[in-house]
């Protein structure tokens, strides 16, 4: 194998990761903002622009089976490869949970909140910080940064199961809180399952310099 | 390229993709089927039978990776490959979202229901037909099956609701089916979610043959 051309592919590769990840990064805090600020017109911008991540996805699977065909990597070589492969379709859940996010703002954005949203905000912050790490951890194959994941992600599986309990009570309280209560109980949950992705996304990674699969949360 | 080796591999992936895929349906079935019966065992056993999913994702990803590197497929056969490694992604996130649900059992299954489950177990039983019938579509390479999941996904999305509905008419009629209500409509959530996973794999097939990604759902 052409070492030279083959790090310049791979370096190639992980600019498209980066620059994918970066766009997911966007997506999720331009929902989350659009249902804080009751902000229709931006929940429209992040369901339009999926696209346009659904094609890097597209790009990066192409990139990859390129360098797979023509470089033969083995062993560590290829499996950097493959998790490249891996982490794109987790990135792609990723922002299709933006886009679920930006359609509810689309849905209740016209209501007065039951509540002012505190905490779905700083789970979003802490979900974001978790998308930058595992992409962070990928491109410079961190192995630590991968593994410090998993204390990220109970910190967020602790916040959803906070605000869960605390959109119980307010449907408790009064029935009439239930339907949006039952929105922002989702938004949560999708906020949970990109942490997930992240958290999938660090396993890839040590799974990439190991060889074997470890479970993160 | 040596073409009857290649078959042979080929033929070997499908059939390590279709045993993957029946035991995610089985995991499926088995979910639902605790959930209704209060059956905390056999959900036990969902839980536990995971492990061999992930394990089997993993002999699938790494097959694929030796096919693309001493083959080396080009164009449509380079997709069939591709496509196995995009496929067992979706399988591996159903047998997750099987794993949720029996979650939700080992919840809830010590608790008298609120209401008798008809509707979720008949969208259970839609979802797997649409898992069968994804991978029937990839093995057969069958466009026209791949085509007509979106329909199946139609009936999915509009029984989803109908359960989303009748659930939140629970919750407002008496506070104390909140909590159970809640599981109830995640649980609903997961088979619409695993109803995406397989509409996912159909356009995949689609992608495989015409090179083109579509939007089924």
């Amino acid at each position: 194998m052409n070492r030279t051309h083959f790090e310049k592919e791979l370096e190639e590769l992980h600019y498209d990761v980066l620059k994918m990840g970066s766009l997911v990064e966007e997506a999720i805090a331009n929902a989350i903002a659009s249902l804080v600020n009751h902000d229709t017109e931006l929940a429209q911008k992040v369901i339009d622009d999926d696209d346009r991540i659904d094609k890097i996805e597209v790009e990066i699977d192409n990139k990859c089976a390129k360098i797979m065909v023509t470089q033969q990597p083995i062993a560590r070589d290829l499996r950097i490869v493959l998790t490249g492969l891996k982490i794109v379709t987790d990135l792609e859940r990723m922002a299709d949970h933006a886009v679920d996010i930006a359609k509810t703002t689309l849905r209740i954005a016209h209501q007065k909140y039951i509540k002012p949203l505190i905490d779905i905000p700083r789970m979003a912050e802490i979900v974001r910080e978790m998308v930058k790490m595992s992409l962070d951890s990928y491109v410079r194959q961190d192995l630590d940064l991968a593994r410090a994941i998993g204390e990220k992600d109970d910190i967020v599986d602790a916040l959803y199961k906070q605000i869960f309990r605390e959109l119980l009570t307010y449907m408790m309280e009064d029935p009439r809180n239930i339907d949006q209560a039952t929105q922002f109980l989702f938004v949560a949950r999708y906020l949970e399952r990109i942490a997930d992705h992240a958290t999938n996304i660090c396993e890839w990674i040590i799974y990439l310099d190991t060889g074997e699969h470890i479970d993160l949360n």
